[in-house]
């Protein structure tokens, strides 16, 4: 496999004298005319991370955009709310843009969206609860007037420019989920979004592997694999191995009070959920705005199939025995404000945990969760609670496709070059490895990274970097607006704190007429150092002087020299390096 | 099991006339003296947490203490550098202590001692590695002098106060590790200590278990026991297998460099690699300071055997070829400033990594540690690097006793009541169903907490709270003068960062002769916020002068009120809530 080496292109024009980005140069042209155009895949999110999954194809004058995700901050992103992708590669190419095709309808594939619709026009196509969920977004920020949005089936075809586009059926935890196979005169690029092969899935609908097979014979240039699992060995469970679960733990919960938590798009866990409840004779009440919304919206169009008068309002619960009860509620990864955590911390206003409920957490922690959700556990069984959450009851099951999964897809489609996407580093080798094993020749599998560009164009294949992509951080209303320095000054101010030294000056006769007064927050118990402040105080009075004597009347000189020297003196006197900030005011 | 109930005791006094912790009160005297005195159990730390754990047992007025750890911060202990216990009970009785004895030499069972002997001059018994630990740990906080350490064997027993100790030998992941029987008149409490059966262990010396036999022939009142892998099926795997896994990586690493990250204290496994390195003619080299430490430590006193010549200085590896080398170093937890995170930052002064390095990562990640060894490990492979660090390959085993091992420690030991100690909730939980199937009566096990104290007298025990405990964190020089309000402030700081309002007064005329100045740190990129801060500014400027002029000279009020107001504002106009610092300086 290759990371970023170039490939001699068939041309005679040398490399540098070719640059791949520059607009429609005579000399590219030329280059290209001998054998067609070149078709190119470029990567805004998803490789190297978890998380904001957004690939690019473009041909010609034409780029469709492959979903647009979020991801949720990592733990130094201090203070910001959502990660997006950097879209100034699509608002420089807004002229090209034909669509954006969305391969299913999580936060990881959808989640950025509203943001980039803001940014540019340019139609949506994905399935219909995709499209549903995508709605909801667009209403929240305001802009759903404003969207198109094409709703398309598994199996259907259509065009955008010289795209010809192919939806296809995959299994994954959330239903309606699709691959697309995109066509144009350069070759077909399969992009499998996230999938998982289930041969007893919930809504009957087997992952369509004949389309993936004649495709294999028809002919793939280039494939690009969901690698999220590409560690683990075998084959996924099924998702209805989680149902015959749900049974045995139901009759074990007896005549306790059941609470599953699990994730809110996970429709068919839910529909398990409410198809057990319903023979056992309870009813279900839901607690958490997105697990409302979301089986709200998949009733509505037909994804969830509850019966008559079974769910009820979770403010009528007490109304009823615990042995006529599930409730369902968010939570699963002890998200600090989800309804699973405030019932653990006994700050649920309708549910409080006691020794007859029995909870079961239908999902596993997903890194970097592991903690929070051992917190939330320890709490709800302080509480008396019966708490299920190992593995060994499978009580979840994945909706990536593990190696045996990755392979048999592989030796399906036959692509001629693969690009492994979605998972970090370990995750992407994995996955190269497997295509390896499979057959496909080293040199035609690529690791790329975000801002990667990989061009095919007859039998040859470059790859190149510059692209522009990151991470665009949001925060409030804010987007982008908070970057490296804001989050250095967060950390800074996180770690010990901050000290404001204030001052006022008289401008003319250049003396300082208040003395410094110390303000901190952060730092110390200001009551018991307040021996700590006083000589500080002195000692920046101290200086600020000495300064002003010396120098001509330069008011940076003075801070600067406050900054350093208090700096200096809190960390000799207490080991710890406050963030110190002197304020002066002229008068 | 039960929790915090109370059971009845023998006396005929009413429990609310027989406070627990009354100094001798008479009554007290009486009610015990007809069934002997009471012994008492109270935990400091180590119940629902890692770490810090801390025991104290007390008969009549002598009182022993069983370890004195530390804790890690969790992550939203922002800026602390550790945890320790709360020393007040221990200060409180300062002339009952009769000694602090140590099950072994890791952090969270050592790592608070320097702080203790700070606040109470109390000897201290412990194995010979163990205190050659200890030692290194008092000469850094310049207090070995002083310190009166106690060299013990297992099997030997020794008299402290009232109490007759002795130290059984168990297996664990450090040398020396061993479990402590604490006779007195009413009987004897068994403390395991961290421990696990190891049937080959590298030194040879297998868990002493025919004496916990004999104990449980001779009978055991109370025992309390290690309850880290409580939820774990089966039996732990033995060091030994690792061994055999390094035999075989190290031929698969073939010419490559071997870089092989591992707990510094793991003594055990640093001789197994030293042992195959030997065997396969590779030298020895260490990077990390804690390693270097340890290395030098355990050979000194016997623990570690290293040939002559073998192990090398980390500034000579560049005289050995790549297939000559294997380099031990510390960061197998992903910690941001060890010796694998620098080499996979490509900030390791001595070593670069690339394409002919083969690491293994001889542990697994301490829950809430996954994604920052991920990141470790993401970085060197992107380097060129192989890395071996799951959990097929065997090259870790676990230093704690699997569910089966703890069933057959209470089998031997046959105590008549049970404390699972040294885990969280769900630990102590599932331990104490453990204890339930070996047949311990429910009513004989406790589940207690920090600040508990478990008292048996004749047939009967009782629960009680209230002994002062908790968590004192320590942040540079300061011992517990970070607490609730300045972790708070941190917090605020780290989410959205503070912003500044600068005013003058003129206390004569009550006229603010200076506008408002705003400065902000961590809040948004201030260049891109000129016309927000001088909105602000307007804004502050209009509601000081307000209430200046509508109330009395109160500038409590002018703080206040700026404050809400400006945060209010920032709010409304950002969606962000830094923190708002008013300083009003009067001339």
């Amino acid at each position: 496999m290759q990371t970023t080496k170039i490939k001699k292109t068939t041309t005679s024009k040398k490399q540098s004298d070719m640059p791949l980005y520059s607009k429609r140069s005579p000399a590219r042209k030329k280059a290209t005319s001998e054998k067609g155009k070149p078709v190119k895949i470029a990567f805004l999110g998803g490789l190297n991370e978890i998380g904001k999954n957004m690939t690019l194809i473009e041909y010609d004058d034409d780029i469709i955009i492959i979903d647009c995700g979020l991801a949720f901050p990592d733990s130094d992103m201090l203070g910001v709310d959502l990660v997006i992708p950097d879209f100034t590669y699509v608002e420089r190419n807004a002229d090209k843009l034909k669509g954006v095709l969305i391969t299913h309808g999580h936060e990881d594939h959808i989640g950025g969206l509203a943001f980039l619709l803001k940014t540019v026009k340019v139609p949506v196509y994905a399935t219909k609860l995709s499209i549903g969920l995508i709605e909801g977004k667009l209403k929240e920020h305001k802009i759903l007037e404003d969207a198109k949005l094409n709703v398309i089936k598994p199996g259907q075809k259509f065009k955008l420019g010289k795209f010809e586009i192919e939806a296809i059926h995959v299994n994954h935890s959330i239903p309606d989920s699709v691959s697309y196979a995109i066509k144009c005169d350069a070759g077909t690029i399969l992009h499998t979004g996230d999938f998982k092969i289930d041969t007893t899935p919930i809504d009957g609908e087997v992952i369509d592997l004949s389309r993936f097979a004649e495709l294999g014979k028809e002919g793939v240039l280039c494939m690009l694999s969901d690698s999220t699992n590409a560690e683990r060995e075998g084959y996924s469970a099924s998702e209805s191995k989680v149902g015959d679960s749900f049974g045995n733990l139901f009759s074990k919960a007896g005549k306790r009070r059941l609470i599953i938590a699990t994730f809110a798009s996970n429709i068919h866990r839910i529909q398990q959920i409410i198809d057990v409840a319903h023979k056992t004779g309870r009813k279900v009440a839901l607690s958490g705005r997105s697990i409302e919304y979301v089986v709200k919206i998949s009733t509505e169009l037909g994804y969830l199939n509850i019966p008559e008068g079974l769910l009820i309002g979770i403010e009528k619960i007490n109304n009823y025995n615990d042995d006529q009860l599930v409730i369902i509620t968010t939570g699963s990864q002890g998200e600090p404000m989800s309804a699973l955590t405030r019932m653990a911390m006994s700050e649920h206003r309708k549910v409080d945990i006691g020794a007859n409920d029995y909870v079961i957490i239908s999902a596993t922690p997903i890194p970097g969760n592991e903690k929070t959700v051992s917190k939330v556990i320890n709490e709800l069984i302080k509480l008396g609670a019966e708490v299920i959450y190992e593995k060994m009851h499978e009580v979840h099951v994945s909706g990536h496709a593990y190696q045996e999964e990755l392979k048999l897809m592989m030796a399906l489609v036959k692509p001629k070059y693969f690009i492994p996407i979605h998972g970090e580093q370990k995750h992407l080798r994995k996955h190269a490895a497997l295509a390896e094993l499979i057959g496909i020749p080293s040199e035609n599998i690529v690791i790329a990274d975000i801002g990667s560009q990989v061009e095919f164009l007859g039998d040859s294949m470059r790859v190149s970097t510059g692209i522009p992509a990151g991470r665009v951080f949001v925060d409030g209303y804010g987007v982008g607006d908070v970057g490296s320095i804001v989050l250095r000054d967060r950390k800074l101010l996180s770690q010990d704190g901050i000290i404001v030294i204030s001052f006022v000056i008289d401008s003319v006769s250049r003396e300082i007429i208040s003395p410094p007064e110390i303000t901190s927050r952060g730092f110390v118990y200001v009551r018991e150092s307040e021996q700590l402040f006083s000589a500080a105080s002195e000692q920046a009075l101290h200086i600020a002087q000495r300064v002003l004597d010396n120098d001509s009347y330069d008011l940076n000189a003075v801070r600067t020299r406050v900054r350093d020297d208090i700096a200096k003196f809190m960390y000799e006197k207490t080991k710890r390096s406050p963030m110190v900030l002197p304020v002066i005011l002229e008068v």
